[in-house]
């Protein structure tokens, strides 16, 4: 934990100045107090690279669903459960930032009626229906903002990640689009991704996340050095 | 830390010699790779009475549902997905289990079709219909088995608790129950629960959820050691 600490103290600074803002872990779209539709996300990966923007000197926001993960140091968290509430909490913050990370895998449906209550049970094996109505799309949102910061996204897919991705990157227009591929990186501490961008494809050494997030880091501010 | 260590070694062996199975944490009933349906539950309650039950003495077999949450000492850990997997894991160990205790917050629901590959999320504001199905109760399940373990339910409710908490005892002819409010213990490291049983409700003072356990621990020995 020391040796953790001092690496951290010892990270080259390469965001000094730069205010980021950040979105990771799940969102949680209520039918009920108890039940809901979700996306599986640990939020590791998220939470792993606002430790790496902290450290190399970022003021940081962390807009955070429901995982139960320690903050960051020195990083200002925002709890939220919902798209809805997650939306709004980064448009409200989103003016005061120059880098916006999209790592949350935001719910793309939510039931179209939550019950305040919970549901009771009906008999096993019968069958039942929920509508679900389409999410807002945060990332795309933020990026198409008049103002809009250096905005990354990530793809997460569980095959033909390099067409998925640099399509993601192309539709929102984003500069940089993170991808890994599902099987590698959920939920564990390791990661294995692959970086797109105007210049093409970089891909990061597979390592704890903790490095993935640093190496995610030292590219952006490579990017925001050459604009 | 080292305080805690001495506490747990300190416990009264309340339930030595006795084989404890229990189910923690939510289920996840995907729809693709990422997505699905779950009920929240930080699994954080059945973690602590997996290891208030290991520090009583007995020979624990904890199966898990999607939670990063670090297994309790000299406890058997089981990590399942899906309120089938657990339903499988919990009948393969159920055998040798003198106590039961369903801790887990199953999803009731599954999606009747899972995809292969991530679905492609389709227009904002576009609806869908999801069709689910009835999971397996597997409480009711285990405490109808002609040599069934000594049974505790759980029942989290955001309303009507005694009600719902005694009519589930009475329904699956469990010995206990263990009843709280949702709005009290979901997610925190706190908690309020009422015990149901013959003699009727117990009312456990409010407290970590460590104590909690111990205390559950304590009245399931009593409860045993009358029979």
């Amino acid at each position: 934990e020391l040796f953790d600490e001092l690496t951290a103290f010892f990270q080259p600074k390469l965001l000094a100045g730069r205010r980021v803002l950040l979105t990771a872990g799940p969102t949680f779209e209520p039918l009920d107090p108890v039940r809901g539709l979700t996306n599986s996300s640990s939020g590791k990966m998220g939470f792993a690279l606002a430790r790496a923007c902290a450290e190399a000197g970022a003021e940081v926001t962390l807009v955070a669903g429901p995982v139960s993960l320690p903050t960051p140091a020195a990083v200002t968290r925002i709890d939220v459960q919902t798209a809805l509430e997650m939306r709004a909490a980064v448009l409200k913050s989103v003016a005061a930032a120059d880098i916006f990370i999209g790592v949350a895998a935001v719910a793309d449906y939510r039931p179209v009626q939550a019950s305040e209550h919970k549901i009771k049970k009906t008999a096993v094996g019968s069958a039942l229906t929920i509508e679900v109505t389409a999410n807002p799309d945060i990332l795309a949102e933020v990026a198409s903002l008049p103002a809009a910061p250096f905005c990354v996204g990530f793809a997460a897919e569980s095959q033909n990640l390099a067409d998925y991705a640099e399509s993601k990157r192309l539709a929102k227009k984003l500069p940089l689009v993170v991808g890994n591929l599902v099987q590698d990186g959920l939920g564990s501490d390791g990661n294995s991704v692959i970086l797109f961008d105007d210049a093409g494809q970089h891909k990061l050494t597979p390592g704890p996340k903790m490095e993935i997030a640093r190496g995610i880091v030292a590219h952006i501010a490579n990017m925001l050095e050459q604009d």
